[in-house]
């Protein structure tokens, strides 16, 4: 892959990121960048994260050995369809979204015979926005989530596993199924949660903040848009999180009402162990 | 306060932090250290902390001008009890308890006439135990609470909001009740969550983890004793923030049984403006 072309769909903060980190790890590819305003464009050649741009999608795609898709899930189904007719035999498409089983479902209708779709979940990204905040280590060192469904083909799955893994990131393999049922648990809802923190609170109280508060909440301040469609895509996903996040808070609380000192501390420590050892 | 003596009651990762602050603010004053073991002492004064220990409480508040309680909570009573009298006509104590309705009691029980308490919850910490960890500018930037009661004498309110403010504080000032109640929504509830995110995942999600689960959880790493007795002390609010929470996410969850895209949009949007702004 290493003399290819790569087509990044949607150029922000991941698409942008993504772009100077191909930079430099396959100095020989091309990079071209699909965005819907001119100015956005414009914003990533100038800060090197991509070769040229090209405002039309389905020839933003000509040529194409691999296509990612970087743009919020809820945008997809419009993208694929546009660009489908134009990719060429052979090319890998693969994404950044967070949920995938609707997208797996969404390559099987609609990308043409001969194409090959691999769904990708990199564990890095940011609560800013834009592609000024582009960073080349986004990906380095984290996770990258790969959801191969029964009839993936090996070879493009390999060649996906083998991209990211160039990019510094560590591949873990599992169903779209299982990728959306424990990121809910371990991505949205937490992202929930922090909206919720800093929701109830009253300007008062924001008066009186730790940095602990600013930690649990940082990532609340994310593209709303970007996690509408997250949550909606994943909303079964998402209800059950809810629930068993409410069931261990009741744990909690009737710790609480008992006075239950000892249960309470082992509860707590407990907690604090794992958290450390992440 | 500037030709002082100041004991410093428990030598942890936040007492050793007041030590390194107090010598760089108020270069003249002296300062004295109690801890149970010998051990902790020594490394107070290795690392400059306190410029000498006494393991005999009421010894170590012989001739203080202000002693501060920096252990956890729980072991409040005990302490004041020993050392109250052992302390000067005119001194005031005051503390860096997370919690204040029960420790403004307590001090109105055991604290003899003719000294001050003032309540004080400096709004700085970390989730790292031990003087090893202390940082001189652990305090400064953050805000610090001040829970005056009604008897609370004016001068006495004054010299502890100066301390603070020498120390790079910003005196905010509430009532013990406000404090818990408050307190209880933007820390106590936000450590429970964090504990809770952590306690409800198994293994295999733990190795699918990105930044954002790590910001959301860094608190729940903190000292499970030291929270315990936050959380026992203040159960009625942390009980009440709990509800509140579990409100404001059914509200979410509603929205998402509801397809509602545009409130959800707007909601997701409101709490990222807010965050942003903090």
């Amino acid at each position: 892959m290493s003399h290819s072309r790569v087509t990044i769909v949607g150029v922000g903060l991941l698409g942008g990121s993504l772009g100077l980190a191909i930079r430099l790890a396959m100095p020989d590819a091309e990079i071209v960048g699909f965005g819907h305003r001119p100015s956005t464009i414009e914003r990533a050649i100038a800060c090197g994260a991509i070769h040229r741009g090209e405002p039309n999608l389905r020839r933003a795609v000509d040529g194409a050995d691999l296509v990612i898709l970087c743009t919020p899930v809820g945008l997809f189904e419009d993208l694929m369809e546009q660009f489908a007719p134009g990719l060429k035999t052979g090319a890998i498409v693969t994404d950044v979204g967070s949920t995938k089983r609707s997208i797996v479902r969404l390559a099987e209708r609609l990308l043409p015979k001969g194409v090959h779709f691999v769904g990708s979940h990199p564990m890095a990204g940011s609560e800013k926005r834009g592609v000024e905040f582009a960073r080349a280590d986004l990906f380095r060192g984290n996770v990258c989530i790969l959801t191969p469904a029964s009839h993936t083909e090996p070879a493009a799955l390999r060649s996906v596993a083998n991209f990211w893994t160039l990019l510094g990131m560590t591949i873990r393999q599992i169903s779209p199924e299982e990728h959306d049922q424990r990121l809910a648990e371990v991505s949205h809802l937490p992202h929930a949660v922090a909206a919720a923190l800093v929701t109830m609170q009253d300007d008062e109280s924001l008066q009186l903040l730790g940095k602990g508060f600013l930690d649990a909440t940082r990532i609340s301040a994310g593209d709303g848009a970007l996690w509408r469609d997250i949550f909606l895509d994943n909303r079964d996903n998402v209800h059950a999180a809810i629930g068993k996040l409410r069931a261990t808070l009741d744990h909690l609380d009737s710790l609480l009402t008992d006075d239950n000192s000892d249960a309470l501390r082992l509860w707590l420590d407990s907690a604090a162990q794992r958290r450390s050892q992440l």
